[in-house]
């Protein structure tokens, strides 16, 4: 069955090399690396195949994205020759971006709301659509208190409808999608569904979300590497993380406000993995050179066996669109098949994809794939646990 | 209740750490760091206390434990002032030690093995101990292809009575300790009980036996890593391991006969863990000036989303002997539980601290973590199963 | 002949570690390593001996050198047993330290200097010394624009005379030493000498004067790598500097404001080898549990032929204390040397030890290097250029 | 003056980016990164434009440079696009490549070498030349001591004469070149002009030659960093060098008689740099999925002031063909200006471009730097230096 998946910030690096990506998979011109669906272990579960998927989304500004493939091959995101071969499929989800809304809008927020949403109602009536997945991949947004009216869902509905400015850009996404019967999942640190009253509202309208900040590198690597300390009773006595990146994330995180919940998520996880708090922490330093690559190094120092100091250190060079990509992937048909499945409120089994998991303090790598499989299987079966 | 800890290679730096430092976690001199068991998913496993263990030891050479230690003070392996306040503990295990064999010994190896066998019995019965550990920590021995008489317990039996050398001499300390109704754990990759004949030796002594390979750096980091690229679906190109190290270990591992037991098990693992053979290989390189500490620098190149090349490289710089010690704790206190639990033959519950588990081919470093306790839970609450 | 070396900063770690090893060296227990002055380069010049310096020095607080000294023996700054073998020399030094000045002083700045001066002049006097040099290694000071009436030394000594706060901490030593015959060197990036006034002040007074800020990791690797790129014509697109550092330079430099006039002067010398300003940056991270251990990480990104993108990174993990302290004896004997041979005003030769030389842009650490050697020629035949 | 560039080695990595790049530059499509003698300090020497370089040479066997030049692009060796811009410059070197000699050649040495002489005089007659310049950059032969006939020149005429086997590969190409009037340069480790009986050839015949061992990577950093260790007077205990690469080089280095040859020149490096030997060695292994790319890893461990135990490493990734491929044209730029200045015999003053610099035991980069300008200004003027 045709399944939509609609990227907020749809012309970005992560959603474009999203579309070629699927594209190039549901033609067999690559095999699916680093998509973690396509491993023996989810053979079972019926998702939606590469071809199936149908892309839409919104942005507010940005090059076209056939525009934009070129630029990720020349940037060694894509292949070379990629972007020309799928070029058909990156013109159809061109044809289906609708602007989007941000902090510029003058429209009230109850109008910005209703306004995406009816855009995702015309995208899966036009498109024939049994399933539509929102998956937030823009900027990330400074972090901000949550306004008090999104305790409750009521309360939230009343504000809006006498105009209070009470969500942030990411929220307004959610709210959208939620009130129009689609899955949301956050890739970003941002706000997103995170709030009491959008809680309510996914329950109610029986939809699923998930969340939060796709791990991609040094958390991905923090989740692997803690626990071993931890399982070995070796002490970390500091754990400091440096992260060097360029393209647009780079000049985002270089205004601190905004990678103050970037820096906050990652730094949560070593203390939950270790049981306790640990010096050192995470720096993000802008670097325009490194384009679309990011390099990350991690200085630990633990204590051994009679207190001995010992030390280890990693450098990571990933690119970060091309790490996000196929968990976008994962995400949109895992979350289409929880939505089909009747599975709503809130995803914690996501928490494998995320730096910064809804719903559960699972931060352990191996522990939150066990937790991923089980409950894949689980849909696999038709079970759909509330 | 007291119990026997006998150290094959009983005045090398793995044993004199592990000596040391069971007399400061009884003295509560300091913390256990480093100790498995003493993490809280043990603590209702009836295990040996550290102040119930009893030292002693094989050793065909070397300075008196005391010198030793002071040695290792000076070289920041154990601190310094610690040896001096165990040294009643130091001289008492000292006092223990009785001369080992090597390839040099003129009497026949069913000679030696009765001799060995012997002081392991007069251990025990000197001592009033309930149960006897013995743990091969001495030097890595070459491999070498199994005698064809080992394929059976009548058959070796029959060679070494008509005085054919048919086992390594690490093989030997495990057919006395086995004998002895002791249990054996080979800390080192060297033959040890791994033999069909041995095996059959522990089964009808009821004995059980672990190994070998104790995993203390590089390899631990592999097993933690390498299913994170697996879980993720990221397709490692190449991992290359380089191995800088010193002291006693460094000069014997120049030797490339001895290092190959070591590397082969180091390299089996990742090929285990990946689900392919992976280019790149272990290296070891003697560096004296490393003494006892030892660096390992690991590169691993991998493939993403759309085969986009990426990179990450660690560096280790870790004390060998103050990783290994604690471990040996570790084993010693389980497979002496295990033993007066009744358990015997293989264990290869214990594959967390191996790099080469006995037993079974699970490698992944949470998978062995989760085994363990599963196993260890079963000791407490008695049941023992075969 | 006997020389003085003031230090201004006289209970830190590396005054201390000063003391320790210039008594080392004077008693044959060390060999001179990391000591320049030592190299056969110098055999000719006629430096004071190790043993004929007299230590003393300013200091606001602190413990007492020798219980100090203890302290870095226990970190492995110094080694075992040395404080103890140096005892004497340590409560010598002791018995000549005078409290200093700070920000909380208050008397006037000018009654604050001639107090310093006054110091200096009875230290010369009661220990019968030849030249007094004195050197400050006392924590870095915020950076801060000079009063007006720092341009012109009339000017400033009006405005003293009138009780205007016309000088931060470390230009009121520099003042007192030079006003009281002494030579003057800034281990530290603080201003200092580095004032018009005071420039001014050496000249009449006829007495030298050089820093400033200690290169003793990161910078000096920079100044060892950047020269290679720059005669290689490899294009440097960025060079990130991240440093972990704990122990009371750690705490001062979380301040922004302290660390800036560290980072600048960092920067300065990437611009001023490489011949254009490159991305990056320089950053300090404070981490407690590296006490007196500094750890960089450079990550270079450069292009070769044609353009093609390669990186190369660096850790360097030293000592601070244990590296600044062999240069300060260094600088102490040299500029001794230049006091007595009559050379006056600004030393830009010392170049070779600083960060950010004063009288000089030259940073390449091989250019230094000639320079240094060149002038120290110059002082041993007697030559005492303006 | 249109000048020859005579690549033994034509249609491998390294000769093929230089033939692209040449064309590149002489076109205007890239600047000149990488390119040595494009610096400032060249500016008044009297060099062949890049335009005037016009390329042949001999190989074995081999695609055509065009089909190499489209591999290396996809390699990101060159960038993409550039060898269809250069695809005419291209196809002219390839019409001037000759079958080359190897071991399996069944004709005497002396055979040999005049059919490769012909070739030369062939080339330079047929376009034209003023000087032409043998430049060797063919895959690295295993290291051999030197037969006794080449002591002399008259002895190896007479051995050839002969037909005795007295010259290796590259010796031959070296003996052709110099005997038909052409400068020679070894960018390789190998043998070439370096035997005494060439030396006197060259004498002779009143022409230069240079060598050997192109410093492009891990050699490249320590020439510069050893020097700081040197001047700062910190004592090296252990310098470890492992380098990964793939690609013809890695499978050639594989055969350890190959690799000695290699491994030799780097270690005498450190040796000559730090003046005393220094454990640890250079290790090469063979990693096929490094491609063009290699790795290299250096550990370094030193002692500071009073013995004080620190660290240092890097990791340096780079595209070894586009490292080289400059300093191959500065190499024939330079050795033509000697040749047509009427320098004669060994060219001690290339040693910056070399780990094994002849005729000189001068490592430091930047002493060997100021060496190659003083020279190159030497041929600026005019002057010829015998």
């Amino acid at each position: 069955m045709r399944t939509g998946v609609w990227l907020v910030g749809a012309r970005g690096s992560v959603a474009v090399t999203t579309v070629v990506g699927a594209a190039a998979l549901a033609r067999g011109l690559r095999p699916p690396v680093g998509c973690v669906t396509d491993s023996p272990q989810f053979s079972s579960v019926p998702l939606p195949a590469y071809g199936d998927l149908v892309f839409g989304g919104h942005d507010v500004a940005g090059v076209p994205l056939r525009e934009r493939a070129e630029r990720l091959a020349l940037d060694g995101v894509v292949p070379a020759g990629l972007p020309a071969a799928v070029a058909d499929d990156l013109d159809a989800a061109e044809a289906r971006v609708r602007p989007g809304v941000d902090g510029a809008d003058r429209r009230s927020q109850a109008e910005q709301v209703a306004g995406l949403a009816a855009d995702l109602a015309a995208f899966r009536e036009r498109e024939g659509l049994g399933a539509v997945v929102v998956v937030n991949v823009s900027s990330t947004e400074p972090p901000a208190e949550p306004h008090p009216a999104t305790a409750d869902l009521a309360l939230l509905d009343e504000a809006l409808a006498a105009g209070v400015d009470a969500l942030p850009v990411s929220s307004r996404y959610a709210y959208a999608a939620l009130s129009a019967g689609c899955a949301y999942v956050d890739f970003t640190p941002s706000r997103g569904a995170r709030l009491v009253a959008l809680d309510q509202l996914a329950l109610r309208r029986g939809v699923p979300y998930g969340g939060s900040d796709g791990k991609t590198g040094e958390t991905l690597l923090k989740t692997a590497l803690a626990p071993m300390f931890a399982t070995r009773a070796l002490r970390v006595t500091s754990w400091s993380g440096t992260n060097l990146l360029g393209g647009g994330d780079g000049a985002t995180l270089a205004d601190p406000a905004a990678a103050a919940s970037k820096i906050d998520s990652k730094e949560r996880v070593l203390q939950a993995l270790l049981g306790h708090p640990v010096s050192g922490g995470v720096h993000i330093h802008n670097v325009p050179e490194m384009g679309e690559w990011k390099t990350a190094w991690d200085h630990v120092t633990f204590q051994g066996f009679l207190g001995t100091p010992m030390r280890m250190q990693f450098t990571w060079e990933g690119c970060d669109s091309a790490l996000a990509a196929p968990l976008v992937l994962d995400l949109a048909r895992l979350t289409a098949r929880a939505l089909a499945a009747g599975r709503r409120g809130c995803l914690p089994e996501l928490a494998f994809f995320f730096k910064d998991p809804a719903g559960t303090q699972v931060h352990g790598l191996d522990e939150q794939h066990r937790m991923l499989v089980a409950w894949a299987a689980g849909l696999a079966s038709g079970h759909a646990p509330a």
